[in-house]
């Protein structure tokens, strides 16, 4: 197997910091998005959507998206449960994680794509629909605050693939310029946490 | 357990297709959107983001986001596999179904949000981006064509729950007159095969 990567993005993050978790290592391909090599006929044979992060397995099977990467080794190797535990626990993860994915990293991505230089060329852009989303990506901090003051993690008291798009959503904020602020101490609180574990290099 | 739902719209109705396609049946609860029931006092203690559909377990945990729902019962009652088999088959339904939401639904429902009077003054209306959405819609049209070219259904040789996003994106598509054409032979076969499974009535 191999993972076709890009260092800066946020969502192949998710599935580096995923691995790290499981103690998994698995040979990286660099695709420089900043050079648009994910337009290159050889990455489109990859993934026509011209994506990262991509899994090619060793029978040829190509696997796109960040979530459905990691599901393919959550069933692999189950140890820790990143997904969730029974019925219930498995439904919660889910409902959080794209909770965090809807609010959280929709806004920071839609945000940047619709104002930044990085974008400008490459897609349709519309200023005010990026502008809205800066907005309410400030709003969902504080949103994510509030849940936080009511567990230790975002999905419960275990960390989940739910507390991994959280923080790289955070952590891609930056690029509209977004951090948390003082009057969030739980989402500071967990940011540190998170932040602390070796898996947050990845 | 019960289940709240609302008729018209599309993302209750992936819940009742996956339900009737494991031969569920679960007590409903209709939230009727048109008179904004999902804003009041008593439905945000039951989802604080106000969205339908919402499952209610007996012990009071309430489980929001369709795909969470559909992940309990196929871990309650495993058959028949609606998010595929083996490591390799649940990644690549995963995947198609997050291409599907994506590409189709995503596309589709912002059109519908940003240029419908149903939105007007519920959300903050930016008509370029809904145009753009519309636009891109009819062109993941073709896309979903070309992919059905290759398989009969969208993950595969067998229906998962990614046919169930398709089909409701598809058909939610009438709302911004968007149907698919002659030209999409392989789409209109599919369309018309998932269409005559009991289950579609849901």
């Amino acid at each position: 197997v191999k993972l076709y990567d890009f260092k800066q993005a946020p969502n192949p993050r998710r599935v580096r910091i995923f691995l790290a978790e499981k103690g998994i290592e698995v040979p990286m391909v660099q695709v420089d998005l900043g050079k648009r090599e994910q337009r290159e006929e050889s990455f489109q044979r990859i993934n026509p959507l011209m994506r990262v992060p991509v899994l090619e397995l060793d029978d040829g099977t190509c696997i796109a998206e960040s979530v459905a990467i990691c599901r393919y080794f959550e069933v692999v190797q189950p140890e820790p449960p990143l997904f969730g535990t029974d019925a219930k626990d498995q439904a919660l993860v889910e409902m959080w994680n794209r909770r965090i994915e809807l609010n959280l990293m929709g806004n920071v991505s839609a945000g940047f794509r619709h104002t930044s230089e990085f974008f400008a060329g490459l897609v349709e852009q519309v200023p005010d629909w990026g502008e809205q989303n800066k907005r309410n990506a400030a709003k969902e901090f504080g949103w994510l605050n509030d849940v936080l003051a009511e567990r230790e993690f975002v999905a419960g008291d275990r960390y989940t693939i739910a507390d991994i798009t959280a923080l790289c959503s955070v952590d891609f904020a930056k690029v509209i310029k977004l951090r948390p602020t003082e009057d969030q101490p739980h989402l500071q609180r967990w940011h540190a946490a998170v932040s602390a574990r070796p898996s947050a290099g990845a």
